[in-house]
């Protein structure tokens, strides 16, 4: 436990000291912490069959894989994504949901990639040695990320698996993580999206909860089911009260170890900028989902995830917005530094170096942030700027291109740049205007990046015209511009390409003013202070998070909330409760097959629950297994306290939501019927193996 | 007619050279032009009649007096502020509607102040020459404002008329007006929201449309209804097609003599800042609303005023992004300075002293505007910061005071102060926590601003604290702290008036700063391009809007939009097609009262209708008049090209969007039984008079 109370916030973070916190490297678990704790020791083996038996959605989430035929458990919200991407005007598996009685009916995922970690090895000291004879931090962080490229390839080529290094405590360690990748991927079930996200914007990052956020894909290999040797078995009792739960997932980040200037930095103007962005966005798109049912339709997936992503943030601003927040931030480093002093290790040089590092960041991150989010917004300039970078990448050895573009990293890229996932003219249109008014207003009406974009036009018809006019939306064109190389490309006047050159090189040369003005200066720096971390606390540190797999423990309990004691569990009759109280109110729909199944569903079956495991956004999708590594629960979300989990993690307050096995289980036989699910998810593995 | 038209833009707005552009003053109509488009030519009573039935909401709207008995039409969203005020949890008059059957049931409005104009005199002189031996800008802008303050003073004090000097063309002239003032106000008649309102955010600003934005109040005297000299007259027959209309009432603002060194300013610097802060605040009050239908119901007005600014906003940054608009306005300067420059009177100092003044007023733009915003969202803030600055003001002599409390302007000061209207505890709450977050983010969380704000308290926390503790929801201590001055202030410890200190100084600064290097220079030097624009074009140029009474003349006509022809009027009947079409979708409701009509209510008469008069903002309540001065239309709305009329008019799209006056009464007898509503509103004068 790293948390140094002092007085002044011993009295609202007091049990943090003696709690569940920590989100653990598989290969460095708290052994003793959770032995002293719950009397529970996990072995290596019990470790190596949860690693194996975890998947990560690359799209951003979580899973696990439940059966032996390939079956994987997810959230509905992870899933989202694809079961938008298999609808279509005519059939909206968003709002109807889909259930595949048979193999034949599966769905396949146009551009799905999910991973299972195999192998981990530490390469921290062939990172940094690649490093030594760098003159200053921006040469360092150039020779670090050629090494890193160079281990990956070679990786790649003598394994065959998917190898990603990834960088922990912020520079502090490098590790190789080696994937087995799987992208023919399909879907078996989704329920509604008005029973999976029910409660809607208002209960999200709520508790009490009643949501079926659940949904089940199945891996393919060579055109058949996996044959799964790791995989989950499902519990038939399910979690209890005060009982010891684990949760393994991939927490997408965190920040609990940056310097308290950096987070200031985070409050300051990397929020307030990225808050902005997310109002605006979900203004412009409200407006032009309001203009017709077929453009809400469309609309609906890119306006949850920008309302998801607002209350996250949301929360994490207004948790350092909180003197709390900070004042325990600001006791806890100067406890460490005081104890790093005395021990003659003293980091102030690292702290003002991450400080100025955060000055030089402030002075352009609003201009990268807005040039950047054109290719994130709209699916067509992504493209297009793929492209226009493969041609000018490909050329290169592979550790001197972007890291997108390195060969360890081009299948993927390719996955999603030839999908032929759809493209919806008006949407596209609308997200392109979007991005393109962004820059103005945030560049300026006549700043040359501006004029470049716009060419004379305003940002409704320049974005119109290149939606319209673009061959890009033609897989096979991207192809062969991509394999034509930069002389075919030039002879190009496609209106996309225009625009993906005109942010292209402003966004490089901000890129690369990050990597030497920010990151480099910062990876250097917070290595010196972890060392000095592991030279005070040892071991017993954990990186934060890295959307990369890790142990989470605790146990299913309440919490008292506001003078309000919140249950630990909800039940099945919880759902009809709340849908009578808020009835005909915008989320609190309920789909046809529950209002069927009113009369016969069992109220008592325990529907979702909370529990003190210390999780955040990427998470989503975990299992929650018990000590025998079965399935109780799958966690969907976290309380509202849980968003402050950024920076801080507070056991008296943070808490995990998880829909219950059983409650999953009732679910899918009364409402859905689906006895073939149900007999896969709890078919009992053969022992003898 | 101002426009000078380059090649580049003729196409596009050729039309307008030709056009209905002008919001001009009474005291100088374009009458040659008016004779020239349309063969008539108002007399001069003619418009002093029109003025003297016109009608000023000082909450921000126009109006205009229709009976003998001083009644007023409006449009509903100018009353529904109104509204609101007189609704309770248990009477929601905004959604429910309200109908006085007799005179003893009308509602009186806690704090509306009526206004109708009665003199207007030229005192450009008087105001020029307390400045002629400033030595500088700045200085010369506090003499001005000291005379302006002064002969305000001097002409309540001799006219016992409401006084108000209105600064014209940027500076280039300065008129005092004089209004009788109403400050006994009472609800008569109000349509259901839903009708008012009808096609919601999605509609807004758009054509066709179909709403029933009116509404109706009273002015009392002394106790009785107004006996009115001055009204308006109802139509029997409406507008036709082609007709000659006018529209008397109060544009807000608009820029269209702007150089364009300062339309970029207003392009990069001031709309992204508002609009940034209205989204915001949408999504902050729509997670508010989502928490129950009591918080719906409290934060509907808040709602309804951001969307309605978030689009007006929107058209205008949509407008300036446009190279088109933009072009125009080079072209247009460029063409007046060579002009300017041969008549040997060039002001190119002018344009660089205004160039250099956006600079200046760039660098605090977004911390004035952060700043402000904290008493403009809070009830309760705004209470403390007049109770703080009246103690501090009252002593000095009224020329030195801030302009709110001069003498001429304390009555209007004093009746918002110190009125009973409802505060919400839930809903003020959100506000000042909304409002204490945005400083936080906008300043940054270790600003000494921020810092002082807070208190060492989250902004939620903060806020609940200020508004559960403060003693200023009651108007009798608001009044007894004011007179009790300075000394009694000192001793308080009320957290709200904390939090107007925390702000009053800086605030206080950044206003002088801004008057200083912004206003002062604009002023002077607008003032002289304005000169040199009477030089060449004499008096045909007409002011920028100023929220002072204006005439815009123009006819009924369609436009065509993309591609489609869009009539000039809708009938009542299109208003159940319309529901029909976007059955159960938000902002498409009809209320019982028009379901129960829908077989008796006569589908083809004419309901909404639009016409080429150049209106913006603030003309909302005005009334459209044929060639005898008679009612046709009441005016609700622009289309979504008159919001570019902020600085340009097109008549080939701009559209000023109406009621007209037959669907009214059809709706007023059919769906309400308003027979004695009908019955005033048709009387006819007594003729002899």
């Amino acid at each position: 436990m790293k948390k140094l109370l002092s007085l002044i916030v011993s009295c609202a973070l007091t049990a943090a000291a003696t709690a569940d916190e920590g989100m653990w490297l598989l290969t460095n678990p708290p052994l003793k912490a959770m032995k002293a704790a719950y009397g529970f020791e996990p072995s290596r083996e019990w470790l190596l069959h949860m690693q194996r038996s975890c998947v990560r959605f690359e799209t951003g989430g979580s899973g696990s894989l439940v059966s032996a035929d390939g079956l994987v458990m997810t959230n509905h919200h992870v899933g989202s994504d694809m079961i938008g991407k298999l609808s279509t005007k005519e059939r909206d598996l968003l709002k109807d949901g889909f259930h595949a009685r048979t193999r034949a009916e599966e769905l396949r995922c146009p551009d799905l990639e999910l991973r299972v970690l195999q192998e981990i090895e530490d390469v921290t000291a062939r990172v940094n040695a690649a490093a030594s004879e760098s003159k200053n931090p921006a040469e360092a962080g150039v020779a670090r990320r050629r090494a890193i490229a160079d281990i990956e390839s070679e990786s790649e080529r003598i394994t065959g698996l998917k190898s990603q290094v990834v960088t922990l405590y912020q520079g502090g360690a490098y590790h190789l993580y080696r994937y087995k990748s799987y992208t023919d991927v399909r879907l078996v079930f989704a329920p509604e999206q008005s029973i999976a996200f029910f409660g809607g914007d208002t209960d999200n990052f709520e508790f009490p909860r009643f949501n079926l956020d659940c949904c089940f894909f199945r891996i393919y290999e060579n055109g058949k089911p996996l044959q799964a040797e790791h995989y989950l078995r499902w519990s038939d009792a399910g979690a209890k009260e005060d009982e010891m739960i684990f949760i393994f997932g991939h927490p997408g980040s965190t920040r609990r170890s940056l310097t308290t200037d950096h987070l200031r930095f985070v409050r300051d103007v990397e929020l307030p900028a990225r808050l902005g962005f997310i109002w605006r966005n979900e203004m412009k798109l409200a407006e032009f989902a309001g203009k017709s049912k077929e453009n809400a339709r469309l609309a609906m997936e890119d306006r949850f995830g920008y309302a998801n992503s607002r209350k996250a943030f949301t929360g994490q601003l207004t948790g350092l917005q909180d003197i709390r927040t900070f004042g325990h931030k600001y006791d806890e480093e100067a406890a460490f530094r005081a104890k790093a002093e005395a021990s003659g290790n003293n980091p102030d040089e690292s702290y003002r170096a991450i400080a100025q590092a955060q000055e030089a960041h402030a002075a352009f991150y609003k201009r990268k942030f807005a040039i950047e989010r054109v290719t994130r917004i709209s699916q067509l300039a992504q493209i297009a700027l793929h492209v226009q970078r493969l041609v000018d990448e490909l050329p290169k050895p592979s550790s001197e291109r972007l890291p997108e573009y390195s060969d360890a990293a081009l299948a993927s890229t390719y996955l999603s740049l030839y999908s032929p996932e759809p493209i919806h003219e008006s949407l596209e249109i609308q997200r392109l205007t979007s991005a393109l008014a962004y820059v103005a207003e945030s560049l300026g009406g006549d700043d040359p990046v501006t004029v470049t974009l716009l060419a004379g036009k305003s940002p409704a018809d320049r974005a119109a015209e290149a939606v319209r006019a673009t061959l890009l939306r033609d897989e096979a064109v991207r192809k062969s511009m991509v394999e034509g190389g930069a002389a075919e490309l030039q002879k190009s006047n496609d209106p996309m390409l225009a625009i993906a050159r005109a942010l292209d090189s402003e966004s490089r040369e901000l890129l690369t003013r990050y990597q030497n003005e920010v990151e480099a200066p910062e990876r250097m720096h917070y290595a010196k202070i972890a060392a000095a971390k592991f030279a005070i606390h040892g071991d017993s540190e954990y990186p934060d998070a890295t959307f990369t797999l890790r142990m989470t423990y605790g146990k299913v309990t309440g919490l008292e909330d506001e003078g309000r004691n919140i249950p630990a569990f909800t039940t099945l009759g919880g759902t009809f409760s709340r849908f009578d109280e808020r009835k005909g109110e915008d989320g609190f729909e309920l789909p046809a097959s529950w209002m069927t199944a009113r009369g016969t569903l069992n109220a008592d079956v325990p529907f979702n629950f909370i529990c003190t495991a210390d999780i955040i956004g990427g998470n989503s999708g975990s299992p929650v297994v018990n000590t025998k590594g079965e399935v109780v629960g799958l966690v969907f979300d976290g309380n509202i306290h849980s968003l402050t989990g950024a920076f801080i993690y507070d056991a008296a307050k943070n808490r995990a939501v998880a829909v219950d096995s059983r409650g999953m289980i009732e679910a899918l036989r009364k409402c859905y019927d689906a006895k073939a699910l149900i007999e896969e998810l709890m078919r009992r593995p053969d022992l003898t193996k």
